[in-house]
């Protein structure tokens, strides 16, 4: 008997689609035995579908996607600058309005330097870490606001809201991680001038740290993360930290262990209140779309943590190894995204 | 009839005091004609003072501080997790009041990448770039709050006030370097999350873009502008941003160029109505206190940022010299605090 799953795919703008298209071939090609089978069904939401009918995200949308299993996404956002959009914020309306909807609080983004990647701290011993970023909280919730708008008087606010609920959920999280992993947790904020919201998460970090007692765990301000991200990314193993700071260490994460290109992320809900989705870091590149110039590997390795969180170890495991093969043997000749597909997917075929 | 200057020193903590040492060693060296007389006034001020008397910053402090010309500051800071420190908030206390009374509003934050430094990045080409920071609002502004505090219920909120007169001013002064600069200025923000805070500084910049159409302008999220600060630093010549933003990138771009005990910072005040204040990025680094093993050099390149806003140009200028000089000639070898400030010292004699 075969386990089905339903998953709802977002292949979105830009280089969304090509990427996504990749990423279901290789997600095809792991389950082709069929002892598990995925039935897709697809969401044409971004820019493009608000350019053309005017929404971006309707309530009927988000029941749909929240109905099944497990959500993947290509990349979502049009042309900065286009003035058609101006009405429209696809990021917030879309992007977040799932990631908040569906109570994804978990958002898990690894970062490795492969083995043949060329990155200037390739020297730098094993670079091989995961921040685990809040997902539903921070500066992020888009309560603030402006009064007097387009004046020179005009005031804008943000609020950054952290809950000792939110804050300790995704720290548990964090603590599980690490003991599973090296052990070793990093909380990142800025404690010293958001004193609030930097209290909240030392506090809840120490209380949860006493359950943990195996795992180590230290402190860094975020300006000073980014220098270690730099000087010593061999240090971290578990980083934990809030939306903001974590939406800015995984570009600079992604940066320096090869690229945005092998970026992976998963929105998690742990509970399974809703589905989780799962997304290449990197966005949409209007500029590049369709040209097969994206690299699809980060949409791959994408496949990877959605097969992951689903209990699929065996397909994860064989999907990461495809990669990191296939990332060894690349030259100084660029592919097309179909060929990187291509390659993966043959060498998932000669694996089994 | 020579000039006098009347110069707060705040050596601060850790190797705040050492450093400090050089930088003033290398500020007389440099006004050794007596054309300038620097006349200095010490303050003890930092977590040491704080454990001595309990006090901070008193309103008497401040005021005497208030009635100089200009402020040179070394570092700021105990021991983090040290109990006895617990009740204080050195940073928020000390260096933000500062700021903030004082009217900081320009963080000026330049990167270069000297000659002969080591850095992963030394290929990128010529970089040299600055950041211009807000310096008295945004998330800094310490306008929040917690409820329930230490309680499973508890909310900690964090509010970032901009307003059109913080943001206005703060960008034309980064209009004005681009002009006297490469001519490009990049705004950084999150203009798609923080959609009000974001708005205001998008259109704040756009207005005043059209005053300076010979300076062109772009804009990065903060996410991507850490991205390139790693993969191409060199397409930056101005970068605007806001107090948070700035903090990150601003240590970012000292790890990429060669360290952050190159990285010197001025705390502006362009009007004149109180004194702007110098001094270097790196924190009080109390772990190598008193081993004469800091790097002093950012704290006497603050000196030239320090000569060069009081019109002292072609003190500025030997200073630079000297220290370039003195970086491209590093061998492997480790100097000690001292010896860093004695070459340049050395340097500056010959110069002249
Ligand atoms: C597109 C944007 C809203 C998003 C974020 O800020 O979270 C992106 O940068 C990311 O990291 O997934
Ligand atoms: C010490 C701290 C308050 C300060 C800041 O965040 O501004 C420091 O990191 C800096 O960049 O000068």
């Amino acid at each position: 008997m075969s386990r089905t799953v339903s998953l709802a795919v977002i292949p979105g703008d830009g280089i969304g689609p090509e990427v996504v298209g990749e990423a279901i071939k290789v997600l095809e090609a792991v389950t082709a035995s069929g002892d598990v089978v995925f039935e897709q069904t697809h969401y044409s939401l971004g820019a493009g579908r608000f350019l053309e009918t005017g929404d971006v995200l309707t309530d009927d949308d988000l029941a749909a996607i929240a109905a099944h299993d497990a959500i993947l996404l290509g990349a979502v956002g049009g042309t900065p600058g286009d003035p058609r959009l101006a009405g429209a914020n696809i990021e917030r309306g879309l992007l977040l309005k799932l990631r908040f909807s569906l109570d994804h609080y978990v958002n898990l983004r690894p970062t490795k330097i492969y083995p043949g990647v060329a990155s200037p701290l390739a020297e730098h011993g094993d670079v091989d870490f995961v921040v685990v970023r809040e997902g539903t909280e921070g500066p992020y919730v888009g309560n603030g606001g402006t009064i007097r708008q387009g004046t020179s008087a005009e005031i804008a606010n943000e609020v950054s809201v952290n809950t000792a609920y939110g804050v300790e959920r995704v720290v548990r999280y964090a603590f599980e991680a690490a003991a599973a992993r090296r052990s070793k947790l990093t909380l990142v904020h800025k404690t010293n001038v958001l004193t609030f919201a930097g209290g909240l998460w030392k506090r809840v970090v120490d209380e949860v740290a006493a359950e943990f007692p195996a795992v180590t765990v230290d402190y860094l301000h975020v300006d000073a993360a980014t220098i270690f991200l730099v000087t010593d990314p061999a240090r971290f193993d578990v980083i934990v930290t809030d939306n903001l700071f974590g939406d800015i260490l995984t570009d600079l994460a992604g940066a320096i262990s090869g690229g945005i290109g092998l970026a992976a992320s998963g929105n998690i809900n742990p509970s399974g209140s809703f589905p989780s989705m799962f997304e290449p870091v990197h966005g949409s590149a209007p500029d590049i779309a369709g040209q097969q110039k994206a690299d699809p590997t980060a949409a791959i390795l994408s496949v990877a943590l959605l097969l992951e969180h689903l209990g699929l170890a065996d397909e994860a495991r064989l999907v990461n190894e495809a990669v990191t093969a296939d990332i060894a043997d690349r030259g100084a000749e660029a592919r097309t995204t179909t060929q990187v597909g291509d390659a993966i997917v043959e060498r998932l075929a000669s694996a089994s």
